[in-house]
């Protein structure tokens, strides 16, 4: 029952997700199991949550509803509805007070990660978050290599205006570790972001 | 095409709404004309984001997807699905690096507010979003007088304790009228909350 965005993008039903990854199932592994970047950072940000770490969701999947039926007796059916672009990143909310946003994206390249995978309402929304002294950043993961980095919102919009300036489409593997922050794969939680961004920011 | 929640809410299609309370509509007039409490709040919204004095996004509607077309040469259609009940509250972002946090409600009574106008896991949520020093609040609107009041995330959960300590079921408006404050209805923005967070809570 996997379906895709028109980005090609695989859809992954939530409560299939929590189902299959729980994190009370006993047979978890240090592996990462084929999961997507999404399947770990939900679980993440449940372990942060269940924990008091910090508050932090995905936001719904967006729709535009067209039809709907009401049969009786049960609960309204979506006859018809379409994938709507986000206007802002996936993720969002609270650690300490601050408000943090970040996007997640994975890549099959292995030296260089597309700016494409980023669509220009995101960055935009991104470049607001800054102004507003939010915490913004994406998370990005090379999925051959399995690497995970967190690179700055600040960072982000230095490439994507050098590629708007004229410049190279993606952002090197170089650049990245340069730049970006490793993120290693643990057990719980899963991707430890909060651990980078204690150290890359100031929190009262 | 407007259709109903099982909680018998309307919901009302975001373009739907842009188009017809586009703020650059002349014959906007300050008289409410029958708006509801969520286009109000896109309204205020777009209006702190397209000024840069707040980013704060209403979230998606959250549907769980049970089957989706894809017809060849256009979009993928959804064509089964259910309106799921939202684990958070609807609105979150950034003011000044602090983040935001609530949910609007409205009553048809005039001397009370429902508390089961809440569900439980949002009071959850509110209750974790304060733990994290997060800015947490409703803003509650009676239609018949057209009354709007923000009412802070703690006060909100002493009524909801009290329920839950055998008390009554809904705040009065006389507390919500003491330990609440007025929100008036302008032209731009409509419903400037955020200059009552301002004067409640200290910002750098």
């Amino acid at each position: 029952m996997n379906f895709h965005y028109p980005n090609g993008k695989r859809y992954i039903p939530k409560t299939a997700a929590l189902k299959t990854n729980s994190i009370k199932n006993k047979n978890d592994s240090y592996s990462n199991r084929g999961m997507t970047l999404e399947e770990d950072l939900n679980l993440t940000n449940e372990y942060y949550r269940e924990n008091n770490i910090a508050i932090i969701h995905k936001k719904p999947t967006p729709v535009q509803i067209v039809h709907v039926e009401y049969p009786k007796r049960s609960a309204a059916v979506i006859k018809e509805a379409y994938f709507k672009q986000a206007s802002t990143t996936d993720y969002n909310g609270v650690y300490k007070g601050k408000y943090i946003d970040f996007e997640a994206k994975e890549t099959k390249l292995s030296q260089s990660f597309p700016l494409k995978n980023f669509h220009e309402h995101q960055i935009k929304h991104i470049s607001s978050v800054l102004k507003q002294n939010g915490i913004s950043f994406v998370i990005l993961r090379f999925t051959i290599t399995e690497d995970i980095y967190l690179l700055e919102g600040d960072k982000l919009l230095t490439f994507w205006n050098r590629m708007l300036d004229g410049g190279r489409k993606s952002i090197t593997i170089d650049e990245i570790k340069q730049y970006g922050h490793s993120i290693s794969v643990g057990y719980h939680p899963r991707l430890d972001y909060i651990k980078v961004i204690e150290k890359i920011y100031s929190f009262n």
